[in-house]
């Protein structure tokens, strides 16, 4: 249903309507020009070659120094989509099943059905707060589980996990031998301290996966990484040797930049982010939507007592809204994801629209 | 032993020793700045952000024209390497085999083992100009035959196949129902006309595989296609959007201004590498090597009898020249690959160190 209340949006746009577009995950601020200018210097200065599968010595370098490992337990994916589908082919290859907190990225569970695995499904719900219950975890886990895919933040719910949860999961994989896959690509940017999976783990047994298209506003760039042991990251490397080869080095160039500029980029952002988090929670608050206050961008996904949120979502798209229904997310009809990535005003006279259709 | 040779010539490097590097197929040509110039402003202009998993219309479009199919026939991948694994990985995924004739370009067979698949190899000779015997092939094909992978022209040989040869395959395969898929990289720099798989195929139940990196000298860039019929285009494109998500649009945007000067960007590239051939060619023959004088861009496959390839191929890189044994493109022992991608004048110095050491 995501993709197509996106076609319909763009459809509807194509034929001269006026469509607000609050239902991807794809910032409206422009990469900063730093960054342009980076990869424009790399490109003119020939960096234009076959490369490294591994990724670029300096960017492994840099981001092992901000993690705190060694480059060896670095390797650069055109994208964190990349990163998630490579290690889920290498571990779940030929069968065996992962668990997943929902709401969820469907990707995870597209990714694990085009290999032929299972998937199975642990609920969290807003009014326990998004808490991952332990107990069901434990009992989920069975000799065919390969791994746990936590998304932390969640997208959708923008929720972090609170550490005593994340302690619980970490002590519960490690007892009985799952690796955490944990996709924290909106980590950086988020509101509030997140504890990472990297903090848990000198030796890399887990795996993070993350990216810049967030923190740097480069969706479209195709360029993260995953940071796991080094056999891990050995044969992600030879994976990538038989598939995408490399990232192109002046984009990898162009991220850099993006490290070296880190601070002040990621503290405007995080501001812009926050200011209409705020004015959506509010504005969600008064006309009586149920929702956990953001933690991180860029989303909030609030729940009303019977909402049949297909329905709503295209009735509000034919208002001129464009959201996404709950159910993309799992089995969420009451719930709808709001995506806080348009201009400020668009926001504004979006959530006003919102408001007064669920009156 | 391909990659074996290359960190060890990378290692004598990086100790001091110059190296003549005759061992990928990376061109030494730089990426002309017209396609680094739309590059950057498509950049600038903010062409950064999420795209459209099967590419963008306009370079499907110009694509579609210039091979004469349709645009829904065309699906833009990160280089042709990720069109060759996207294929394998649906056509393949399970099991089932695949017919791939040798000297080959080892990352199929790589990518066939990555997917659980088995490769079945049909020989080709020097001594028989390289044809794939007709017979040979059909006998090879069975139940569980999938696919059939020709690369046309060819790596390592530059060989390009005859016109009743490759009728003769077509023919086998359309009556027994495999699909084809043609990488045709070297294709559009060829020296002789090449005839492609989309000639016989007009409504696309063969697959070409085609790219940037070796005409346009943008191998760095990852930028390649698929030509095939809409169903297999829209899997390709599923497989897209859980995987690489898109190419970035200004990496687009470059190739398709590479197209559009593609008439003087390919014959000067053309011009170069034929001069480059003829000059091996000659150095070769006086020196008493065996080999079919290429065909296309970019390598030489000479044969001595009796050579020992391997241990031939680490003494010449003990004299500084590095070159790929003919072990790494299947059973051939007695050839060498020379890869006539560095500057003139090393070339030249390589090739007369290759004749002095076969003495």
């Amino acid at each position: 249903m995501l993709y197509e209340i996106n076609e319909k949006a763009l459809k509807l746009e194509s034929e001269g309507k006026k469509i607000i577009r609050l239902n991807l995950g794809d910032p409206d601020l422009a990469t900063p020009p730093e960054i342009v200018e980076a990869a424009y210097a790399s490109m003119k200065a020939g960096k234009t070659k076959y490369s490294s599968s591994y990724g670029e010595n300096k960017l492994r370098q840099k981001l092992a120094e901000l993690n705190g490992v060694k480059a060896e337990n670095v390797v650069i994916t055109p994208g964190s989509k990349w990163g998630i589908f490579a290690t889920m082919f290498l571990m779940m290859k030929g069968g065996g099943n992962v668990i997943i907190p929902t709401p969820y990225w469907t990707a995870y569970d597209l990714i694990a059905k085009s290999l032929g695995a299972k998937t199975k499904l642990i609920r969290t719900e807003l009014e326990n707060d998004w808490k991952v219950d332990i107990d069901k975890l434990e009992s989920l886990i069975d000799k065919d589980t390969r791994m746990i895919i936590l998304n932390n933040p969640n997208n959708p719910t923008s929720k972090v996990i609170d550490t005593k949860t994340l302690d619980g999961i970490v002590e519960i994989a490690s007892k009985k031998g799952v690796t955490i896959l944990s996709d924290e690509v909106y980590g950086t940017i988020a509101f509030t301290k997140t504890k990472s999976i990297i903090d848990y783990d000198g030796d890399c047994k887990h795996i993070l996966s993350n990216g810049f298209s967030k923190t740097f506003s480069m969706t479209g760039w195709r360029v993260g990484y995953l940071i796991a042991n080094k056999p891990m990251v050995d044969n992600i490397t030879k994976l990538n040797q038989i598939t995408i080869n490399n990232v192109p080095v002046f984009i990898q160039d162009a991220a850099l930049k993006g490290l070296e500029l880190h601070k002040q980029i990621a503290s405007k952002i995080k501001a812009k982010y926050k200011q209409r988090a705020d004015l959506a929670s509010n504005k969600l608050s008064e006309a009586g939507f149920k929702f956990t206050k953001p933690d991180a961008p860029f989303y909030v996904f609030p729940k009303l007592d019977g909402l049949n949120s297909e329905k709503f979502t295209l009735e509000l798209l034919d208002k001129g809204v464009a959201v996404a229904p709950g159910t993309s997310f799992g089995d969420y009809r009451e719930h709808f994801r709001i995506s806080l990535t348009a201009p400020d005003d668009q926001i504004e006279e979006g959530l006003d629209k919102i408001c007064e259709a669920a009156k």
